[in-house]
C-alpha cells in the first residue's frame, strides 16, 4: 500500500525536508539495501556512510543530524525520535496479517470453554475443559491449549505452541511456534538407586505484553507458580525452569537457561547462551553478558561476565592478564636465572 | 479433595504431633508461601527460619528435627523420610489428570497398528504402520507416532511430541511436548565442495522409566541405535546426537548437548548447558558441572568443570590463581625492577 | 532386501576380493557390531583392530589398505572411495521410506495454493494462501506452511515443522520436525520503561540442498531476508537470528546461536554450542570451535576457540599457561623471599 511522503510524515510525527513530498513509498528497507520507492532510517552514526549512495526515496533522521551527504533525490523525514517514527512507518507500509473472526470447523473446543468476542481459532486447535479465551485473541492452527487455561485479550498463540493445563496468560501476550508453556519441571529425589519424580503440580503465570520466542520452554512450578512479569521479552530456545520469578521488562536472549527458583528482577538482561544456577537472584537492571554462567547472586545494575561470572571489570582484567601470561612465564624464568646468578655472586 | 491430618499421616507413613489431627488440608505448598489449609515440608535446614511464621496447617518433618520454633496452630507430620512422605501427600492432594480410555475420532491410526488395553489417544494423533502401543499408555493430542514404533505400557506421550519410525520405548516412559525422538543424526562427508548426507538408518531405543523433557531431541543412530538407559531423566532442550549410549539413571539438565557415539555411563550427571564432544566416555557416576565442555574421557566418580573441562579441584585452583593474576603482574614488575637494581649494585 | 556381494560391488564401484562373492548381505553395520549377513566399512585406521574379529560378510576398504588381519570368511570390497561406496551400499540395503503421491483428506490447503506433480501431503497439514509447493515435495503429517510460502522441488518437510508466511525454500531442502522457519526476530526499542516491539516484516530464504535440524529456529529478517546459502547443513536446536546471511556449505552444530545481522561465509563451521554476537563476520572456511563465543570478526580459514574466542594457537597457549599458574604463584613467592634476603645482604 503506497503512501505519499507527505502523508507518511504526518502519520509518523516527522516533517518532510527536501526531495519530493508528493512521491510515494511502498516499503521500508535497511539503509544498506533500500532502493527507489522505499523509505529507510538513519539512527546510528555507524551507517551514515551509506546515506550518500542510497537510492531510498526518503529517510527518517533525527533533528539536528548532519545532512551534508544527503543525495538530491532523497527526502528527509526529520523527527524527534526516528526509531519510533520508523517503526510506525514499517507498521503502515507492512501491515500485519489480519485474522478474520473465525472458529475453524476442524478445531476441538470443549463445551465448558469460555470464548471472548472477535477471536480467531485455527484448524486443529485443541482447547481443554474450563479454559477461557479473552476478546480479540488469535489462536493459530494447531496450537494446543490445555484445561483450566486463562488467556487474556488480544493475545496471539502461534502454530504448535503448547499451553499446558492451568497456565494463566495476561493481555497482549505473544507465544511463538513450538514454545512449551507449563511442562513439568525437572525435579527428582534419589532413593534406592533410582530417581523418583517429584510431582509438578504448580502452574505458569505470564503477565501482560510478554513475548515468548519459538521453541522456548517455561516449566510449571513444582508447587506454586513460575512467573513471567509484565513486558518481559524472551527469545527463542530459552529454558526457564520451575518456580523462577521473572520480573517486569526482563530480556532473555536465545539459548539462555534459568535453572529454578531464581529471582530475575525487573529490567534485568540475560544475554545469549547465558545460564543461571538455581536459587540465584539477578538484581534489578543487572546484565548477564553472553555465554556467562552465574552461580551466585548478581547485584542490581551490575554487568557480569564469564563462567563462573564475575563483575565485568574484574573479569576483563583477568582476561587481559591471562593474555599476558605466556609471556609472563618467560619473564619469570629469566628472573629465576638472574636471581640464581645473583645468589651465586653473593655467596662468592 | 481435602483430607484430615490423621488420614494424611496414615497414608504418608508419618505420625501427627501437636496441632489438630482432625483438621483438614486441601493442598500442598512451599514453606515460604503455605497458608491455612495447606501442608508443607521442612527438609532443608536453610528454610528452618520460615517455620516460625508459617500459617501452614501441618508440616512434614524428619524424626529428631529441632521443633522449638513450631507455631502452636501447626501439626507436625513426623516421619522417617519427609521428602518421600511429602511427595505422597502432594500426589494425594493434587491427583494427576486422569485420561478416560478413548480413541479420538480425529486421530489417524493405521489398520496395522496394535493397540493395548486401557489406552488414550487424543485428537490429531497419527500412528503409522505396524506400530505397537502398550496397555495403559496415553498419547495426547497431536502426538506423532511413525511406522514400526514400539511403545511400552503406561507411557505418556505429550502433545506434539514426535516419535519417528522404528523407535522403541520401554514402560512408564514420559515424553514431553515438542520432544523429537529419532530425527536424522548429523552426518556428512565432504566431496567436491559439498557435504554429502550419510544415511541415518538406525533408531532410538529408550528404556523403562525414562523421562524426556520438552523440545529435547534424541537423534536416531546412523547405523544401529542411540540408546537411553532405564531410569534416565533428560531435561528440556537437550540435544543427544546419533549413536550415543546413555546408561541407566543418568541425569541431563537443560540445554546440554552430547554430540555423538559417546558412552554416558550409569548415574552420570550432565549439569545445565554442558557439552560433550564425540566418542567420549563419561564414567559411572561422574558429574560434568554446569556449562562445562568435555573433550576427552571423564573418569568414573569424578567432577569436571570448565571448558575445556578438568577435574574440579584443578579447575578451581586455576580459577583462584587467575583471580590473583592481575595483582601478580604488578608484583612481577616490581621484582624485575628490584632485581635490576640489585644487579646494578653487584656490578658496581 | 538382500543383495549378493557381486551385485553390491558393481553398484558401489568396488571390486570383490576374497570371501564368497555369491554370498548375500541384507544390512549395513558398524565394524564394531557387524555380524554375518552384514556389510561394514573400514575407513579409519583407529578401527582397524576390530577387523580381525569381525563377523561381517564383507567390508568396504580403500585401495592399498593393509589387509593382513582380514578374517577368512570376509570379502573385501575394495574401492577408491570406501566412504562414498559404503553410503551407496547403505542406501541400497536400507532404502528410504517412499511416500506414495497423496493429499490427505484431513489436510487443509487453501484454494489459491499451487501444487506440483508427485507430491505427498500428510494428515493435519495446513498450507496457507498463495503458497507454492514444487514437484516431488513431501509435506509430512502436521507440518504447517503459512501464506506466500514457496517450497521447491523434492523437499521433505517433517511432522510439525512450521514454515511461517513468506518463506522461500529451494530444491532438495529437508526441514526436520519442530524446526521453526520465519518466526519473528528478537528486536525491541526501549521507551518509557518498556520494550517496544520492532516489526519483523522480512522473511527467510533457504537455498538448495539445505538441511535444517529438529527444533532449530531461523528467524525472519526485520526488514529484508535472513538467508541460508545452498548446501548448508544445520543441526538440531540451533538459533539463527534475524538478518543473518549464512553462506554456502556452512556447517552449524547443535545448540549453536547466531544472534543477528552476521555474515557466516561459505564453508565456515560453527561447532557445537558455539555462539556469535551480532554484526560479526565469520570468514570463509573459518572454524569456530565447540563452546566458543565470538564477539568480533573471525578471519577466513582461521580456527577460533574460547569465550571470548581467540585464534586457536593463542587460546591454547593461554590455556597451557593457565594450567601452570598455580605452581607459578609459588615460584613467585619464593623469588620474592629470595630477593628480599638478597636485598638484606646487600644492605649489610
Amino acid at each position: 500500500m503506497p503512501i505519499t511522503l507527505k502523508e507518511l510524515a504526518a502519520l509518523c510525527e516527522a516533517r518532510c525536508q527536501g526531495g519530493d513530498a508528493s512521491a510515494s513509498v511502498y516499503a521500508a528497507a535497511d539503509i544498506t539495501t533500500a532502493h527507489q520507492g522505499q523509505v529507510t532510517q538513519l539512527t546510528n552514526a555507524k551507517y551514515a556512510r551509506y546515506l550518500k549512495a542510497s537510492a531510498a526515496t526518503a529517510c527518517f533522521i533525527g533533528e539536528n543530524s548532519p545532512t551534508e551527504t544527503v543525495p538530491d533525490h532523497m527526502a528527509l523525514l526529520v523527527c524527534a525520535d526516528p526509531e519510533m517514527s520508523f517503526i510506525k512507518a514499517v507498521e503502515l507500509l507492512h501491515p500485519k496479517k489480519t485474522y478474520i473472526n473465525q472458529i475453524a470447523d476442524q478445531s476441538i473446543i470443549d463445551s465448558s470453554v469460555t470464548l471472548g468476542q472477535d477471536i480467531f481459532i485455527g484448524a486443529y486447535v485443541n482447547i481443554g475443559e474450563n479454559s477461557v479465551i479473552g476478546d480479540g485473541t488469535k489462536i493459530l492452527a494447531g496450537a494446543y491449549i490445555g484445561n483450566n487455561v486463562k488467556i487474556g485479550r488480544n493475545c496471539q498463540i502461534h502454530p504448535y505452541a503448547v499451553i499446558y493445563d492451568d497456565s494463566v496468560l495476561g493481555d497482549n501476550v505473544i507465544i511463538h511456534s513450538g514454545a512449551i508453556i507449563g511442562a513439568d519441571g525437572f525435579g527428582y529425589k534419589f532413593r534406592h538407586g533410582a530417581h523418583i519424580k517429584v510431582p509438578q503440580v504448580g502452574n505458569v503465570v505470564i503477565g501482560d505484553n510478554v513475548e515468548v520466542g519459538a521453541n522456548t520452554c517455561i516449566d510449571r512450578g513444582a508447587l506454586g507458580s513460575t512467573v513471567i512479569g509484565m513486558g518481559s521479552k524472551i527469545d527463542n530456545l530459552v529454558q526457564i525452569g520451575h518456580n523462577n520469578k521473572v520480573g517486569k521488562h526482563v530480556i532473555m536472549c536465545g539459548l539462555t537457561g534459568v535453572s529454578g527458583s531464581c529471582n530475575i528482577e525487573d529490567y534485568a538482561i540475560l544475554a545469549g547462551s547465558s545460564g543461571i544456577a538455581d536459587h540465584v537472584t539477578i538484581g534489578q537492571g543487572a546484565v548477564v553478558m553472553a555465554r556467562s554462567g552465574v552461580a551466585g547472586d548478581v547485584p542490581a545494575g551490575s554487568h557480569y561476565f564469564g563462567s563462573p561470572a564475575k563483575d565485568k571489570k574484574t573479569a576483563y582484567k583477568e582476561q587481559i592478564a591471562l593474555s599476558k601470561l605466556p609471556d609472563l612465564i618467560k619473564r619469570i624464568k629469566l628472573m629465576e636465572e638472574e636471581l640464581k646468578s645473583l645468589q651465586h655472586l653473593d655467596k662468592e
